[in-house]
């Protein structure tokens, strides 16, 4: 399952040097992971409350800056689960303008909720199957139309 | 040379699971290297003024998020450049929560500039040796503090 | 002429208090001033080229809270200009969440570019009438609506 | 009492104007806000568990920009409480730039905590006698200064 997120780069993304001001790439980022759940039918607020945990964030990031966007440029971000561990997931996003891949980033998050024993200490927990299921039935999906028409390209334009 | 900001989390650098959201410690890293080029004496408006060029745009991020700060913590922030490349810069960041390393991020920046030909283009260009020196000076002078007190832990030469 | 922006309440947008953070609503309104212009044919930064301006910065912002929006809700923000002086306008943006108006917003912008004499000073224009004209072909045709359906509400024309 | 903040102003609080990006006035005077309430002895993590309360929402900001700021210069924030009522109260900012008036801002906020009977929604409480004792003694030390020292000028607190 992959999700795209079509993103109007706004003036205040942009720093002096005309160009996007990279830590708001990163808050595209987190926007786009919080769409792929979405996808898979998990808004961030309920998966929250049925989950009993209190975010999903980050423990490792790397990214790659390949090519400058500018105000009013309009980019599009695609998003996959690219593997799921016992209590973490790593994600994939490429950022695209004009068809061209301009920055990649690889995230590592944990399903993160409170400590039983000490309330105020945040700590990983076992992401339930349930969860990962969802994305699964998504990947066959979409490995099912992928099959049917067979020559798509559109996440290497 | 290594420069420290201490620094406020505020309220509003934090989500609603209380912890520092972490594009926001981006942008805390973004002001460190800022702060350690101005320690070696280069405030960033007169460094792009002086050298001509548009700003030190990251073309590579790595960060490894330990453990999570919250609201009202002061944290410290560690900055060095780790190496010099003909027209890049690594830099290292790591920020410290009550003495413990909580988050640490290694930058790849280029020194950039307009294209003479294209002037819509960014392109690097030779970070200048003078630039280069004005660091080494300061690592000299750390070199030889360190040889007269052997026994300190890094952070602190 | 009055655009409408949809907004996805994003995790980062919010704070500790599980509320949007308010500072993140001003840069909703300033994209949304930016949306507006874009429907009347003046993308930021075709606009900034074409008229040799550098921004449309605020001197004056009145805004009220009303109700705090929430993660994963979608809102939708009203914009329009309420009225043009010489070198500067007034814009409403009005955000409702759930049809409820929950924050109101007054700009005072200025049309600004570059001094002639000292080019490290901005100053306001008088904001051409082509670019007036714009919006009051689109009042016209608003105005037009209006008497055909008169008992509406301003919200949903 | 007033409190004041020194703020670099950095790189990323900027747009492609070479400006201060104006939410990030916001993002200032919301930490000026906390500096006061910590210098009054209330931390603000601390405040919230103390008090029971989720934070000091906004309800109502007015916002006059005079002068712009860019990246580099170093800016002064005087903060001050100019009105105390039930359950809400007034902040005044003053933001200067090498002495002169830049920004002037006027908060309202409300001390707000979780409804009793609905726990998902935020009403505004008393603020306690306690919390505006602690500004007044201040404002009782600032008027003794004063007495000594009559001509001071700008601070007026």
């Amino acid at each position: 399952m992959i999700s795209r997120k079509t993103i109007d780069i706004e003036w205040g993304d942009c720093d002096p040097a005309q160009i996007v001001y990279y830590p708001r790439y990163l808050a595209y980022f987190d926007a786009c992971t919080t769409g792929l759940f979405k996808k898979a039918g998990l808004s961030k607020r309920q998966m929250l409350k049925t989950y009993e945990i209190i975010g999903i964030p980050l423990v490792d990031l790397k990214v790659s800056f390949k090519i400058p966007s500018r105000v009013s440029e309009v980019v599009v971000v695609e998003s996959e689960i690219t593997e799921w561990r016992r209590s973490s997931f790593c994600i994939r996003h490429r950022l695209f303008n004009k068809g061209v891949l301009a920055v990649e980033c690889f995230e590592t998050r944990v399903w993160a909720g409170l400590s039983a024993t000490e309330p105020d200490k945040i700590e990983s927990k076992p992401v339930p199957e349930e969860v990962i299921a969802r994305f699964s039935r998504g990947r066959s999906r979409a490995r099912a139309r992928e099959i049917s028409r067979p020559r798509r390209a559109t996440k290497k334009p």
